[in-house]
């Protein structure tokens, strides 16, 4: 079925891969590193040489002032249909250097076993993924001339330092930055062919316990036997919080926990998720979640409670008879659909209450709190882009699930109430963070082919 | 009732308490302090001190090489009757300095509301209790022209750096340290007048486990949920290590464990324990051992299992998602009577091992391994000495266990197979091991009686 709109666009894309490439690489030499105050100058130079860039293909662009690294907005295009694509041109900090095998600002092609790579720091994560978007709206400029629907890009450059920029100016440019639909592009394929539209991301809900028994540390040996044992109490708490099926206990966890919808379920089915795969990579060969619940479900639509740090007593090296004063835990809970953190938050702390011996007391810290979040699919934006996605890729398009948290989507729902489409192309081995990061030349390429169809389908 | 033998040797004690104390003062000037390789010359000056200390009361003194601190060995008297005395010239450190009072080499008595104390670091620990012992018998030699027995006197330069010297040197001169009986001046009264004899001592167990589940440290966000996180496995573990009634459930721990002998017993119900004023100084006010158990036995004659130390995961300030790859803890268990800690050891690790989850692997790391020591009591110079202490102080001499080891009096019984006895008049405000460390002069003097009396017991 040939398309005399989106065909040229392809083609075109097609042709100017290796220009396209060449100016990935070039934003690629720019170091912004923005966690670095080192690199702040390096950082503005990659906000600068993108609005160079969106000039050129006939943007209104200008980089816009925050208290930290500057944000960079582009409009272009006309019509009803007003789409916001974000994206970050931060990237990680590179150490340790030494594991690198060439410099991570010095990116070049390398072959690899499974095709053609894109090799430095920000390949994958953001910059390529950025590019992608960048590069299909040069390409329909150059064939139609113009956009197929109005279009407002908007890149952060502090995504990997925090983003304490994001919401005051999110907030402050409610106005302009107001679409019918958020395209990110920060996320991955399922697997290796398999595009994916990220509809759920769980929420956080982070606590800080510390249980004080003794009021000064004690000498086992004076003490042990008589003195309760903060570690012991924690570890009692901790223990009670999952039952023997790996449900989480904490009283009324599970209320607002939906069931996924029956043709979610079809489709993570078809998925055929490898869990032996997934698991054995980090050495693990048993799903260890809700023993009644799959193993996609346990890690995108199920809620959970993690131990992410423990410390109480002596824990240098050799040994030390103390009796601790205080042990304390970092817990967190990821949420989905309707679960409240605030009720949980209550709740997790009342259980750990009820279980204190009369000589304990408990401090708790808050940390984030943050719902889950869940994409309106029934409209015709996310079905649209689900087959524009499908013609690309050997396998249809899946609505999948993310266990982190992505915060800039919660933000976009919450402060604008626009859903965000989370659709992008980076693969498992990518490395993002890591040393020797790449992106794949076929996400490139087909990740700019993805963006014009998504723009034909959505701008119909 | 008078004492021709007794009686001249206490009053002399009493006339010439002036220069005693000025000779601990000289003691006390010297910083030796064992652990830090700066003080090594004044560790050997210490050493010293004393050996021309006893020159001059008449013994046969020397001191005697190890590959660290030098032993100190004086030598005199004769009869059939042979008395070991142990004590430590070296220190505790002094840091922080900034929490002293003034100088902690230069000691000076203190009025205070509760009597005069010499202040100084080693004033109680231990330079203030072995002079008493040698202040006995400089008296009784005075006095009597020579002592009532044949004595041995043994003083280590390392208690405070964990005697590395001590067991070989014990072995290659077992045959002239071998005695009657040890005698040790490194522990308390109980309370502030009732005079004790140490007489069980418990053992220690030390082990350390790694509980290992993914083979590195997971994103929370996209692992949490379906990989088992080793903390809360380990947690589990801990929580498992005793029932709610406080009691050890390690499998055959309490074998070996004895009752108490009645007279034992009896005596304690009548040290009238204030466990409610022991814990409230540490802010606590319920025994967390054994319900079934006194206060006294939770701490001396009961085996304990304390976790000393916990660490897993992400520590430090604020939050970090991380599902961590190992969880460790440093766990004791204090042992009593005949409890093997070999055998003990093996039930642990098996318990451990039939708790883990399929996905985890667990290792172990030896610590110490010393069984109880209890005192064979029932011959006539244990009953011999309790009696000489009751006639010094306002209360009668008790027979009472020890929580911590001291590992000294275990080797003078496994080594020698001597039996030791553990008198010594510390308080329990003495601050060892702490700033502004103090002995009352009450316990400086009456220490020094008290050794006449009971050299005069234990040579009739």
């Amino acid at each position: 079925m040939t398309d005399s709109r989106l065909d040229p666009v392809l083609a075109r894309i097609d042709e100017t891969l290796p220009e396209a490439t060449d100016r990935l690489m070039e934003l690629l030499r720019i170091p912004s590193i923005s966690t670095d105050p080192d690199y702040k100058a390096e950082c503005r130079r990659a906000a600068d040489w993108l609005v160079e860039d969106l000039k050129g293909i006939g943007f209104d662009a200008a980089t816009r002032p925050t208290p930290g690294h500057p944000m960079v907005m582009g409009k272009a295009g006309a019509g009803d249909r007003h789409l916001l694509f974000y994206g970050h041109y931060d990237v990680q900090p590179v150490d340790p250097l030494s594991l690198w095998d060439r410099d991570p600002f010095d990116p070049q092609i390398d072959e690899t076993a499974k095709g053609r790579v894109i090799r430095g720091r920000g390949a994958s994560d953001d910059k390529g993924q950025l590019m992608t978007f960048v590069e299909a709206c040069r390409a329909w400029k150059a064939v139609h001339g113009s956009l197929p629907a109005r279009i407002t890009l908007f890149f952060e450059g502090e995504e990997e330092s925090g983003s304490p920029s994001l919401v005051p100016f999110m907030k402050e440019h409610a106005a302009e930055l107001q679409a019918d639909v958020a395209l990110i592009c920060d996320t991955g394929l399922f697997g290796d062919s398999t595009p994916a539209i990220v509809t759920m991301l769980r929420g956080l809900l982070g606590e800080e316990i510390t249980i004080t028994g003794p009021s000064k540390d004690l000498h086992s040996g004076m003490y042990g036997g008589i003195a309760m044992n903060p570690i012991r109490v924690l570890s009692r708490i901790i223990a009670a919080l999952h039952d023997e099926n790996g449900r989480v206990t904490v009283p009324g966890f599970y209320d607002g926990v939906p069931e996924l919808p029956a043709d979610v379920a079809a489709q993570w089915q078809a998925l055929d998720f490898d869990a032996g795969g997934f698991l054995g990579e980090v050495g693990l060969g048993n799903p260890a979640g809700e023993q009644d619940r799959s193993p996609l479900e346990m890690i995108w639509s199920r809620p959970t409670c993690e131990v992410n740090g423990i410390t109480g007593g002596y824990t240098g090296a050799g040994f030390k008879t103390v009796l601790p004063s205080k042990a304390s835990a970092k817990i967190s809970f990821r949420l989905v659909g309707q679960q409240d953190p605030a009720r949980i938050r209550e709740s997790f702390r009342a259980l750990v209450r009820s279980m204190l011996p009369p000589d304990c007391t408990v401090d708790f810290a808050d940390h984030s709190a943050s719902p889950a979040s869940q994409m309106e699919i029934s409209g015709p934006m996310f079905e649209a882009a689900r087959g524009a996605l499908s013609d690309e890729w050997p396998k249809p398009a899946a609505y999948v699930g993310c266990g982190g948290s992505i915060p800039i989507a919660g933000y976009f729902k919450t402060l604008l109430g626009m859903d965000a489409m989370l659709i992008g192309f980076g693969k498992d081995d990518d490395q993002i963070h890591s040393p020797n990061e790449k992106y794949d030349l076929e996400s490139f390429h087909k990740g700019i082919r993805s963006w014009a169809r998504v723009l034909d389908a959505l701008s119909r």
